[in-house]
C-alpha cells in the first residue's frame, strides 16, 4: 500500500486581509503549514486555523518565513544562520503557544518562499535551523525538497524529515527543480502534472526534463489551493492518485 | 524573615537599537521581564537576554507589549479581549521557544506599558489573558500591580499571581496608584522614596498621598535600569532593604 | 443646480494583499481616498491607485492612518497632537509624491478610520493637523465629518473644506451621527438611506433619530465599494440623485 | 581652489530609540543623508532632524533604505526595479513633506545601505530610480559611488550628480571599492586613511590595494558619526585637508 501526504499553505492573511485558502481545502489536504506571523498571519488569524485544521482534522505545521510583511516572505533576504535559526524558533514558539492551549500539537515545521529556497541549497544554514529547531520540538517531522540540502542537513541531524514533490514542476537528472527562469520550468498542462505525480508516488520515479527516468523519494506533495483553480487541480491529484489506491495520510504516522 | 522579588524591563532593544539596561542591573534584580517583539525585542535580542538572565541566575518572565513598535508600546490601543489575550499568547509563546531551547523555564507573565495599564482597571480583559495564558504554562506566576483588577482576575482564576509596587509612585486610599497627571504623583525626593519601599516591605502599609496608613500587599518591587540613576537607585533600594534584613528572591519561590 | 462629490475609499490593499474596491467603483465616485501605508497601501498600490484615478478622471485624495497596519487603522491609539500632524504630513508627502511623478495633484485630503474618529470631537488635535498640513499645501480641501470638531478647525484656520454626510447613519439633533452603539444608528432600510440622503442633498435637512427636522451642509457622500452590495448601493445612490438633477463634480470645483 | 562636501548618515532613531549621531556631527558635515522611515527614522525624527540641519545650516539628503527595520537596510532583499524606483519616490516623498513645510528643500538624493549597494552595481535599476526620482525633483543632486553602475545611470539621465569616496576603504585599479570580504579592504590606520583622503581630494587620485596610483573623482566623503571615535576622525578629516587650502561645501553648490 503507498501512502502520501497533501500538504498546502493556508492561513495566510493578515488583520483584515483575508487568508487566501478556501475552506474546501482542508478536506483534501492532510498537513497544513500555517503562516507564523512574519511573512503573513496574525494571532487570531492563527487562532482561526488552528481552530479549522482541528475541526478538519489536518495536522498542522509551522510555516515560518522571512521578516518581509510586505513582500509576503517571497524575497530573498540575506539573513546570516543565526537569525535564520531564530526567526525560525520564534515563530514556530509562538504557533506552538496558540496550538496548545488548544490541546493540539504542531506535526511539522516547513519554511515559506524565499526562506524555502534559500535553505535547498544553503546547507549551512539548514543545519543551524534543524539543530534549534530540534532542540524545542524532538518529534517534529521536517518538511523539505526532495534532494536539497535542506533534507540532507536532516539526515546529519538525525530528525524525521519528509520528502517533497511537485505536480506541476519539471525536475533535472540530479532530482532538482528546474528553475523557474527556464522554459519547461512549470508544467502548465494539468494531465501531465496528474501523470507525474502518479508516477512520482507509484513507481517512486520521475521523467525529467531531458526525458530521462530517475528516482524521486515522495512523502508529501505541495499544493495550492488560493484560488479556484488550483482547489479543482487539488482535488484531481487527490482522486487520481486514490483511483491508483494510494492511501492519504499525514506525516505524523509515516515511518 | 520577609522576603522580596525586584523586578525590571529587559531585552528592549531592536535590530541594531541596543536594550536600555545596563548589565550591572542583572546583579540586582531577581526577576526580569523580557520584550517579546511588539513593542521592542527581537528573536535575536530575546536569545541574548535568555543568555543573561540565565548567567546572571535572574528569573525569565514574558513581558508582551501591544503591536506598536514605533510607540514602544507605551499608547493606548483600543484592542479587544479576543485580540488581548492571544496576542499575549503569541508573545509568550514565541519568548518560551526561545527560552526551552537554553534548558529555561519561563518564570513569570507582566504585561507592559499601555498593555499594563490598561488591564490594571480592566476585569473582563484582565480574564481573559489570564485564562489563555494559564492554559498554556499552569505554573506561571502572573506580576501586576497590587490591588489592580488584573489581580482580581488572577484570583478568581485560581493562578499563582504576585502583587507589584513602586517605590516612587504615591498611592491613594483605596491602594491604586495616584494618576501621574496629580501633583505629588511621583515621589521624587529618593530618601523618601526608599523609606516608603522599606515600609511597604517591612509592615505591609504605605502612606497615602493624603496621609492616610494603608494595607498593602507586596511580592514584588518594579524598578528601572535604563540609566545611571535608575541604577544607582535600584541598587539602593536593594542595599536598604537588605540592611534590614529583607531577603531578595525571585517570585518562584515565593508562598 | 446642485452639486455633489461622492468619496470612497480606495487603494486599502497591501503588498500580496489587494485593495478592496471593484474597479467598477471608480466610475461611481468623484473622488478617491488612497490609503498611504500605514493603515494599508504600499508604494506600489498606490501607484497603481493614482493610475486607476487618472484613467477614471476621479480627483485624488490623501488618506492617511495611524500606523496600525494589522488593525487596519480602525483601532482608537493615543496620539499626540504632534504626532497626529507629522504622521499626516508625512503619508501626504509619500503620496504626493507619487502622484507628482504622474502629472497629478492630490485634490483633498481625509483622515481614515480611528484617526478621522478623533479629530471628529478634538479640536486642539485637528488644529494641528489643518496647520502642518496646509503648511504643505494651501489648496487642498480638507474633508471632514459635518459639523465636526474638525470642521471647526478647518474654517479657524482659513482653509478649503469640505462637509461630509453618510446615507446609512442616523443622526441626533446637534447634527452628530448618533453612536453605533446604539440601536437605530445604522440605517439599514436602503430605501430609508436613499430618502435621507436625497432630503440632505436637495433640502439641506435631515430627519434625526428623534424625528426632529435639522439643518444639515453637505459636500460630500461616503460611499463604501468593498463587496458587491455596496457597489450597487453607490450605484442607487448615485442615480437617485442624478434623477433629481442634481449634478456630481470633485471637491476642487466647489465654491 | 579645492572644494568638497562632507556627507554622514543621521536620524536612524526610531520611536524611543535616539538617533545615532552627536549633534556635535552637523558641524563638521556639509550634507546629510536623512532615514526616511524604512530602515529608520520615523516622523517625528524626521522632524527634528531637519531641524538639526537647518540650525547648522547642513544641507539635507533623502535615505531610502530597504523595507527592513529589523535588518537597518543593511540585509541585501531583492526587490525588483520597479519596487526600487517606487520605495525611493515614497520616502523621498515624505521627507520633501516634512521639509517644505519647515521652509526647506531637499538637495541630494542617497540610497542606504544594501540599497546603496545593490545600485552600485546595477544599472537597470539605478536608471529606473534616477528616472522615477528627478521627475520627481528635477534639481537634485543623486549622490554615489565613483566610478559606480548609478553615477553612469545619472549621466546617462542627464541628472546633477556626485562622486562619493571613502577615506578608510581600499580601491582597486578599476576605481571600485576592495570587497570588505577580501584583506585590506578598510584601512585601519587612521593617518593612511587621511592621506589617502588628501591624495582623493587634492589630486585627483588615489592609490590602489596594489600600489598603483589611478584617477579618482570625488564631490563628496563619506563620513560616520555614530560614535565617538567615529566623530574625532570625521573632524581630523575636515581639518586635515582644510589645513591644505580645501573649502567645504554643501553638493548643491557644486559645478
Amino acid at each position: 500500500m503507498k501512502y502520501i501526504d497533501l500538504n498546502s499553505d493556508v492561513g495566510e492573511g493578515f488583520g483584515r486581509y483575508k487568508s487566501f485558502e478556501d475552506e474546501r481545502l482542508y478536506e483534501i489536504i492532510t498537513s497544513a503549514n500555517i503562516a507564523c506571523g512574519y511573512h503573513a498571519g496574525d494571532p487570531m488569524i492563527m487562532e482561526d486555523t488552528v481552530n479549522l485544521c482541528s475541526k478538519n482534522k489536518v495536522e498542522m505545521g509551522a510555516h515560518p518565513g522571512f521578516p518581509d510583511l510586505l513582500g509576503f516572505g517571497r524575497r530573498k533576504m540575506e539573513v546570516t544562520k543565526e537569525e535564520a535559526a531564530i526567526y525560525s524558533l520564534y515563530q514556530l514558539g509562538a504557533l506552538h503557544g496558540i496550538a496548545k492551549v488548544m490541546g493540539k500539537e504542531i506535526q511539522h515545521f516547513k519554511l515559506h518562499g524565499a526562506f524555502y529556497n534559500m535553505v535547498m541549497s544553503d546547507y549551512e544554514i539548514s543545519k543551524h535551523i534543524v539543530q534549534k529547531v530540534k532542540a524545542f520540538q524532538s518529534n517534529l517531522v521536517f518538511l523539505g525538497l526532495a534532494n536539497s540540502a535542506f533534507i540532507e542537513a536532516c539526515k546529519s541531524e538525525g530528525v524525521k524529515y519528509a520528502s517533497e514533490v511537485f505536480a506541476d514542476r519539471a525536475y533535472d537528472r540530479n532530482g532538482q527543480l528546474v528553475s523557474r527562469k527556464l522554459q519547461g520550468a512549470i508544467i502548465k498542462d494539468k494531465g501531465k502534472a496528474i501523470e507525474q505525480v502518479k508516477r512520482i508516488v507509484l513507481y517512486g520515479e520521475v521523467k525529467t526534463i531531458d526525458e530521462t527516468i530517475i528516482k524521486l523519494d515522495a512523502d508529501s506533495i505541495c499544493i495550492h489551493g488560493d484560488n479556484e483553480e488550483a482547489l479543482c487541480f487539488a482535488d484531481n491529484v487527490r482522486s487520481s492518485l486514490e483511483n491508483e489506491g494510494v492511501k492519504f495520510q499525514p506525516l505524523r504516522y509515516f515511518k
